[in-house]
């Protein structure tokens, strides 16, 4: 029988297309809310945080308009007055119920910024406080790693990224696209099992990506430590470079995902040739034949444009990782000491 | 015979009396440049970024201007154009000739921000293409590990985030303590023996910290995974607390940071007993009594309040991370595969 976990990633493309169908229509409002606003900032912890990542990416690279990421603590605990008239606040949470994040957007409003919620039940308290609310449509959520709601925030992402572009319909050719890559990939599950046994022999892991890709990394290496409890460390290619591959050597498996095309796909390449030089064992997802080349083991990617790529490369990262767990004995859907609705500041909500 | 790491540690007490000399009168430039300015990005990569972090929050927490991080990538490969003049881009690069880091600055004075470079050698290219420079005092560093000229860039982000305050001088009475309290923690190396006795015996090790603070934690975890070459994760508060605390059991050595005072303390508390619930050997530095009961190790930290508590607390970190190296038969001063002017993209420089 098949763990609750491997349900809902198989429910991915009508998540995206429910989600898609959704959201594309308030590329108006959404314009309509940022306009003479000059940047837009995000909001979010974990699995959302790197779902905001990308969003943050895709406004700068394809958008042209300044991202940023609010470090909630200066709203909740530094209790800041920031002047934020000249922003959008996007505050992304799952549950919609993340009490320090809906306590960020209330502050960012109180600061002057317009306020964008991101959640996946539409009678949230983050969707009720905000100026325009993006409600994804995953559908209920059961296992506690976040799958569907997480991809149903990336296309969330992909919309609010394109509704700010000069022509926002630019994409929308590839992001037709993206439901039947995800199925297409959910099919073929091509190198995940020999990317589960390279994970399942390493001593030590790494994930790395960049750029659009660098929040999947991030996700990557979270959904692996949380899932298959294991120390697993996400990096940015570049804080990679600045120290840490010193530690990389036989018997570390790196998991490095790309995209297919893009001006950070040969940086990629490069890096796996590195790592391999050093005696790491390389787990490729995505990139193209030559980053498959210099891979171990490689697990294809979507056929979709950088900018999209996030949404398709997540599914053969979620498929390893559901792979893993169930290969080390553990129960994919219940891991160890997390709830669903996370909490940065447990003891402060059970003092109230 | 100390090694030239230790050296250079125990020169901190100078170099930020140098430091400090040299920029507080800046300070009037730096309020001109940023005059009609809404916010302050940071561009900088590994421990430059670390002390960017703690520019950051104190900007936000002190003085009330709005911060954020540039990602390099976003100007040396996707090569965006952003609206940044509205914006003060601050770049950071202890060498000042990292080249994405040089290149990265350009990219912003196009853009349309002023300038800001901080870096330790006067005659730099960062420093030559600025609007304003604020050069660090460290005097030369040998060692691989940067720490004489990352504290001086700490000293660097005061200056900035008190120059921006409505009063800058608000300050200055516990900055011209903060050398005093330096020269203090080196003398009395209270607790590092016991602490490095803790990691050397540790299977794996975390460290985290919270707000002003984050920043020393980030560098503590780079400087002990690349001086001690051993994998070690850094983690925001928040960022552990949401998935990685799953991971934490016997055998895991964590690593907190606090400072001695300010409203992120509490929550380090606490944070300190749920990971001794899980198993963890808890090695403590700063914080106040009630975080010192809560350690299994605990090193004392300075004598400073949270704005200006990095300066201090970094100190037990180095020579905890110095004396580890040691301990392990390593040659702290030089780290396998690491050069002293890091570089995002060595493949690309190398071919020009």
């Amino acid at each position: 029988m098949p763990t609750q976990m491997a349900r809902e990633v198989a429910e991915q493309p009508d998540a995206v297309r429910r989600t898609l169908h959704a959201l594309i229509p308030q590329r108006d409002a959404i314009r309509a809310l940022a306009h003479g606003r000059r940047r837009v900032l995000f909001a979010a912890r974990g699995s959302s945080d790197n779902a905001a990542i990308y969003g943050r990416y895709l406004l700068e690279v394809h958008a042209g308009v300044a991202g940023g990421l609010v470090s909630p603590s200066i709203a909740t605990h530094y209790r800041s007055r920031l002047d934020l008239s000249d922003a959008v606040v996007v505050s992304v949470s799952q549950s919609g119920a993340t009490e320090e994040i809906v306590a960020t957007q209330e502050w960012a409003r109180d600061c002057g910024a317009a306020t964008i919620a991101v959640a996946n039940v539409a009678d949230a308290p983050l969707v009720a406080a905000a100026d325009l609310a993006l409600v994804t449509q995953a559908g209920p959520e059961l296992a506690v790693p976040a799958t569907k709601t997480y991809l149903a925030q990336l296309v969330a992402m992909a919309v609010l990224g394109t509704a700010l572009a000069p022509d926002p319909t630019a994409l929308d050719h590839d992001l037709d696209r993206v439901a039947g890559e995800v199925a297409r990939l959910l099919e073929t599950r091509v190198g995940v099992d020999a990317a589960v046994a390279a994970l399942r022999d390493a001593e030590y892991a790494v994930v790395s990506g960049r750029g659009l890709l660098m929040g999947t990394a991030l996700e990557t290496a979270l959904k692996l430590e949380e899932t298959c409890l294991r120390p697993v460390r996400g990096y940015s290619y570049a804080d990679l470079r600045h120290g840490p591959i010193s530690v990389v050597a036989s018997g570390v498996t790196a998991v490095l995902v790309a995209a297919a095309d893009g001006p950070l796909l040969a940086p990629m390449v490069e890096l796996a040739g590195d790592l391999t030089s050093r005696g790491a064992g390389i787990v490729g997802i995505g990139g193209d034949a030559a980053f498959a080349a210099a891979c171990v083991v490689h697990v294809p990617g979507p056929g979709l444009p950088e900018t999209l790529a996030p949404m398709g490369t997540m599914i053969p990262a979620q498929l390893i990782v559901e792979g893993l767990a169930r290969e080390l004995g553990l129960d994919p859907d219940n891991p160890r000491g997390l709830a669903k609705v996370t909490s940065t500041d447990p003891w402060k909500e059970a003092s109230r």
